[in-house]
């Protein structure tokens, strides 16, 4: 079948069609919607896109997605300078930040151990860390990598190194168990067994 | 509270969000997303985004979408060229096409009857619809408005005016296979299919 557009909407349908969660159909009408747009927000939507690359940077200390050299957490006067929160991609500090929970500073390490793809810990933003916790006289590290296999292989590996270079540093690991409202029948087994092995003694009154 | 973004990628994702079904959790996916995107890919994006404008340009025959002067049906020999089928909308034709149900030629108004908007035949593209009708000497012009109350109103007011000024013309219109005021563009292909099948003749009065 022919295609059914000019060749530069057909183009640009293509390469929507490689966002997450965007199919063919939705791309057909984004397209369809973006091509009612009027020529300048168009502009604007282009130009910003064809720079975003140069547009963000990661920040000089933390790694942290910014646009200047370092980002607005870690240029906030009123964060907890001695807590460092320890994430595999600056893509899950906003998800942390939106909780509210947390009001240190944060370190990207870039990624996380992977053995099949060859990505050990040397490979990782790790001797930057270990730099910060001194300059920063850091007294605690949340390690927040994810809670599956390599996430935790890179918070093990992560806090043996880190007892060696930065003794006395706090080490703690973000608690893993069932998630909030949760219906613990469809919990996998691997969740039910680290929440029934990290349980915590409920204090008597 | 204050963004959890760098200002770059705010803009970015309230762009986004501006798109059809893309609420502000599927723009910060996108954008996200598009970061990771290499420089090169992100500019082509960029760029095919900035310059649609320019290149998708209505077909000088029948509106259509089109790169060039004339739009690729209205290129195609192929095609039976004694048949029109008159649309609001450039996007709804490749609902049609897609089909397979019609081999013909488009006639894209622009627009429907819309008094609340003020919108008359008069400002909808229909002169030039007469003058291709006697250019080519078609022999039906197959009505296919949108199946609601300002579609069926064009699809009578274009009839009326079609007995007028081009006698001898059959005139049909789409069946109302279609779902009652349902968006055109989104209408599956077997109900394409079927509308176009039991179109019906437009008696005169």
């Amino acid at each position: 079948m022919p295609n059914e557009y000019p060749q530069a909407l057909e183009d640009l349908i293509e390469r929507l069609g490689h966002l997450p969660g965007i199919g063919r159909r939705s791309a057909e009408r984004m397209a369809l919607a973006l091509l009612e747009w009027d020529a300048a927000t168009l502009q604007q939507l282009g130009q910003s896109l064809a720079g975003l690359r140069q547009a963000i940077r990661p920040c000089v200390e933390c790694g942290n997605l910014a646009d200047r050299d370092r980002c607005r957490i870690c240029s906030a006067h009123q964060r907890d300078r001695h807590t460092l929160c320890v994430v595999e991609q600056a893509r899950q500090i906003p998800v942390i930040e939106k909780s509210g929970s947390y009001h240190g500073l944060y370190h990207v390490l870039g990624g996380r151990l992977s053995p099949l793809d060859g990505i050990e810990l040397e490979q990782l933003n790790v001797e930057r860390l270990f730099g910060r916790i001194t300059e920063l006289s850091a007294q605690e590290v949340i390690l927040s990598t994810s809670a599956d296999v390599e996430g935790e292989a890179t918070a093990n590996c992560l806090a043996d190194l880190l007892r060696e270079r930065c003794p006395g540093v706090r080490i703690s690991r973000i608690a893993q168990g069932l998630p909030y409202g949760s219906d613990f029948t469809y919990a996998d087994n691997r969740t039910i067994t680290v929440a029934f092995e990290s349980r915590r003694e409920v204090p008597g009154k």
